[in-house]
């Protein structure tokens, strides 16, 4: 089969690799569309010294699965986070925190952009009629949105800010609004803001804003600058959600943290299933952020793209 | 009245200043003993850019009071933030935070170094008899211990790790030692933790723990490396208390956080009642901690008696 290839130096080719087998529990998928998130970007810059496979975020169909022969045929999106089942962590349900775990296209396990992937059938989902190819590919981001939700207290009327109007920060914003909270995103590009206000999400002038003003701030601007000026908006006893994995080290004062007593939670991978409600009753339409496709031989000219300023979704077609 | 100034760049000098004029809704309190908390070493390093009358840990007598002159002769002592009641934090009842407070010897009120202060009558609190002076000069550290109790939820066998054993790591380690938790020490000082042993806390070896394995980490050591320390020894989906505030920067960096879904949780003042009901029981006796007393002349002496290593309470004797 025909995958792409991450060097962790900055590199992406192509292979011809040997179909994976799967494992016992496993189903063979063969991948239909793959989307290229901040992460895997950060992976090509080096970030968990990676190398191999990346993609995480993707829809197929079950080609193979001998211990669920129904399955076969069924398009599915997968859970990313293969669990041990036996550590004291996975005992305690934090599956997706298993102390052994494998994470598709990040950690130890081979990724999406490729023709083929094998995984445990535990880990995977079946996508809804309603749900076309093109929004079922991003059930894991719209999950990493809605684990917000089950970690901080939402309350109605809540005042929110979302820092960065990027991928995540336009889902999580889109989220975080259906709760009947007050919700603003702070970023730089007026494209990607437009559809956000459209829908009743104000966009933040952050001249006009005192300081210490929203009662939650999420960090999804997926630069290292972004937790200071969390700290900066987010009122005293207020909680900062961070999003933003980076390489490397930040550079900040916590006083405010421990003066003002912030909570700051860190925030990955969520729950499957409210995102595939949500995108099932058409709630969320993420597709609208696809801004580029390419077949997996031009995968190169789609990372160059998804780096670009201001450019949103860009995706793989990896069959047709 | 006789004061210690802190000149903000290292000094400590000695004043005669006139006596303070209580306000409206104001004690005038007659200090008898003050103690020297690291935050008064932080002050004299220049944190917070505090110039003037340090203190904030102390234990007195009402010398005037006309609101309340029931409180005359009256042992008190005083939560340290005065509010102004009327922002939208002391509305939401956080008046620790309020947005325009003043706090004792810290920000915009002279401290308690001095012979005489004036408080409002509504932050202080009446020692009980069973309270001698010198456990009574513990209230608002042990408050500030408490307040992790009022943040975080602590459950019944909860493996719980202070790193440092210093003024504050001791107290929130008897304190949280109280609620049933397992609870573990890491500090540098045989000195200061024989006594936490002794009372059936555990101080630890790092060698012999794996990463990772505490549900609750409170950063207590005064350091900027301490919250390192602490990312490496929480568990996922746990939770790192921080309680130093240090001056300048950290170099830290925070994917873990995100990784591993940590909660950071600032924490600063506490609730008096608690810290006065398990002094007055007699659970907590932070008196003998108490390594040296010098009068108020002898200022500089004890300032540099608190800043020597393994040196547990310094306390001020300030009247008769």
């Amino acid at each position: 089969m025909i995958t792409v290839l991450l060097d962790g130096d900055g590199g992406v080719s192509f292979a011809d690799k040997v179909d994976p087998v799967p494992a016992a529990g496993e189903a063979l998928v063969r991948v239909l569309k793959a989307g290229i998130c901040s992460t895997d970007l950060e992976l090509k810059r080096g970030y968990m010294e990676f190398r191999g496979i990346p993609g995480h975020e993707f829809v197929g169909v079950v080609e193979s699965c001998d211990s669920r022969p129904d399955l076969v045929g069924r398009r599915v999106v997968s859970e990313i986070n293969v669990a041990c089942r036996e550590c004291d962590l996975c005992r305690r349900e934090l599956e997706r925190h298993c102390r052994n775990r494998s994470v598709l296209g990040i950690l130890g396990r081979p990724g999406a952009f490729a023709e083929l992937l094998s995984m445990p059938v535990r880990n995977l989902h079946a996508v809804p009629d309603a749900i076309p190819d093109d929004r079922a590919l991003f059930v894991e981001p719209v999950a990493a949105a809605f684990e917000i939700l089950e970690q901080v207290e939402v309350l109605l009327g809540d005042s929110i800010l979302v820092i960065g109007d990027g991928r995540l920060g336009s889902l999580c914003a889109r989220v975080l609004h259906r709760t009947g909270a007050r919700v603003s995103v702070l970023g730089k590009h007026e494209r990607k803001q437009e559809p956000l206000r459209k829908d009743g999400i104000s966009t933040l002038d952050p001249k006009g804003q005192p300081e210490k003003s929203f009662d939650i701030v999420v960090e999804a601007s997926g630069s290292p600058g972004g937790l200071e000026r969390a700290l900066w908006w987010v009122r005293p006893r207020g909680t900062v959600v961070l999003k933003t994995t980076c390489v490397g080290k930040h550079d900040v004062s916590l006083a405010p943290v421990v003066v003002d007593e912030i909570t700051l939670v860190g925030s990955r991978c969520g729950p499957f299933k409210p995102a595939l409600l949500a995108l099932e009753r058409g709630d969320l339409r993420p597709e609208e952020t696809i801004d580029a496709r390419y077949p997996l031989v031009n995968v190169e000219k789609a990372f160059a793209k998804a780096e670009e300023p201001g450019v949103r979704k860009v995706i793989l077609e990896i069959t047709d």
